[in-house]
């Protein structure tokens, strides 16, 4: 079965590792948020890219969730002497991604070609393909002024309050080469336990992809990042209360609403069972909480097999 | 006492060493041969910059004479698994020299102001030029074809034959901004015991400055690196007699003869003195063979004492 995953960073790659041990990785096609890519030290840097691939390789820092395991910081220790940002934190094996895609893509390649480079060069048999190859930054609109996301992240630890979220440049992208066809042809459409915000909406703002998504919504089901009100990963929570949301299941849903007829959520959220239903798609009540590997494998298990029953609205 | 000294990398970084030891660096300028200078990985590399900055800030791998002490490889390791070449051994520490100069070079700072940048970070208190800004790769023809010469050096470990040298673009490179202005008013030029072919050559072929120490010959001193007829370091003396030179102190005496008036060798090459005196130079005999930090010391005052006592033509 030909399935296609849209995913940002650690909280997808979490599903997707579970996914690519229970089903043939060779039919899976994973479209990933570029909105978090910025340049670094002159180095195109491509977090989700690198964290999606770096986990299925098997090289994942698995405390961390992203850079490589056993990773050392020299030069960037050393990048800091000559007065370089080192608040983002780039590994000497990881270096050697960026240096690579930034050579490929001065000498013309598309990040496409880099991404599938690097994911050969790891040995990773499922397919990874960024949403565009046209940078779309993700800005985010503060009391201090425009930040990059990776600044507001990473740098000043999510602690700005979020007034706006903007993709740079989205009007012009393009859905990177392949990514229109796999999600037509996809069996199963699968959206991550990822931030809708700021990891899927950047996705679903390249033209052309969300329409197609629409056409295909029966066959597309979304796994909830938000559980019990919190967070899985990452600044969701705080993002979507200070932008007005609920924090909520229900809240997640309703974004996905035109795109997506199965919505998962996790047992704690039984209650919020009526709402998504009310909003014409079907709520399906799954552990989506991952710690081990074997509660990644379940869930994989799981979608698999809302997608095999006919449970999602799939024909 | 405004010393200059013209350099290549290992050799002439021992005698530097002992130079910035024994003598106030701030007044020691330091020109150095950019002609081994290579772009791989996308990223500037310029070797023999960096020996000479590394060795003066103390950080050099003193087994090798190049690159950091204590380095690790893992971003290199990493590059060769996406097929990049690793036949350039580039530690974690020392990427990161390379990505500052490439990031301050793609945003428009010349070579010069990168090495400014770079020496200044690391501590060190000479001034380090670049002989140009503008790239004069040295080509080394061979049967085989013409390599670039780290190509030659690094991975073909100076096996293929020498059939000549060439210095690409060398006749539109101008010399860095201080190189001419620090030759007119040094006290004391001093010609490092580096390889007269391939790393005080392509000093010397950037237009202006042979003419310039033409000028300043009285003033010119240069330590030979041909000891009993063999090489302190590198393939010095093969190349000679690839050429078709003399493997000889007299030899390189002759390469230097229009600007330089004091030639110093080696004990062992004593018997060389009268062909040197034929040339209108001043044969000089000191023991030149540095190994511990003393041999550099001693060889450093020894030549700061041959200016002083006007042993030397200068007025």
């Amino acid at each position: 079965m030909e399935i296609v995953a849209l995913a940002g960073g650690v909280g997808a790659s979490k599903f997707l590792l579970g996914l690519s041990r229970v089903t043939d990785p060779r039919e899976l096609t994973i479209i990933v948020n570029t909105g978090d890519d910025i340049v670094l030290h002159g180095l195109a840097i491509s977090p989700d890219l690198d964290i999606v691939t770096y986990t299925l390789a098997g090289v994942v820092n698995s405390e961390t969730g992203w850079g490589f395991t056993g990773e050392t910081f020299h030069a960037l220790e050393q990048l800091a002497r000559f007065g370089s940002p080192s608040w983002f934190h780039l590994g000497d094996r990881d270096l050697a991604t960026h240096i690579h895609r930034t050579a490929m893509m001065r000498s013309g390649a598309s990040l496409s070609k880099a991404a599938e480079s690097i994911r050969q060069a790891l040995g990773v048999q499922a397919k990874i393909l960024p949403m565009s190859d046209q940078p779309v930054p993700t800005m985010i609109q503060t009391p201090e002024g425009r930040l990059n996301f990776q600044e507001y992240l990473v740098q000043r630890r999510a602690e700005p309050e979020v007034l706006g979220i903007s993709f740079e440049g989205v009007e012009q992208a393009r859905p990177a080469r392949g990514v229109l066809e796999s999600l037509e042809h996809a069996a199963a459409i699968v959206i991550c336990p990822s931030n809708p915000l700021i990891s899927i909406g950047p996705i679903l703002a390249v033209p052309g992809i969300r329409e197609k998504l629409r056409k295909r919504r029966n066959n597309v089901l979304a796994i909830c990042p938000i559980v019990g009100g919190k967070s899985l990963k990452g600044p969701s929570d705080r993002m979507l209360a200070q932008l007005g949301f609920d924090v909520s299941a229900g809240s997640v849903a309703r974004m996905y609403q035109d795109i997506c007829a199965t919505f998962v959520i996790d047992p704690v959220d039984a209650g919020e069972t009526q709402a998504i239903e009310q909003l014409g798609m079907k709520a399906i009540i799954r552990k989506t909480v991952m710690n081990a590997l074997k509660d990644k494998e379940q869930l994989a298990r799981d979608v698999l097999e809302l997608f095999a029953s006919k449970a999602t609205g799939a024909a």
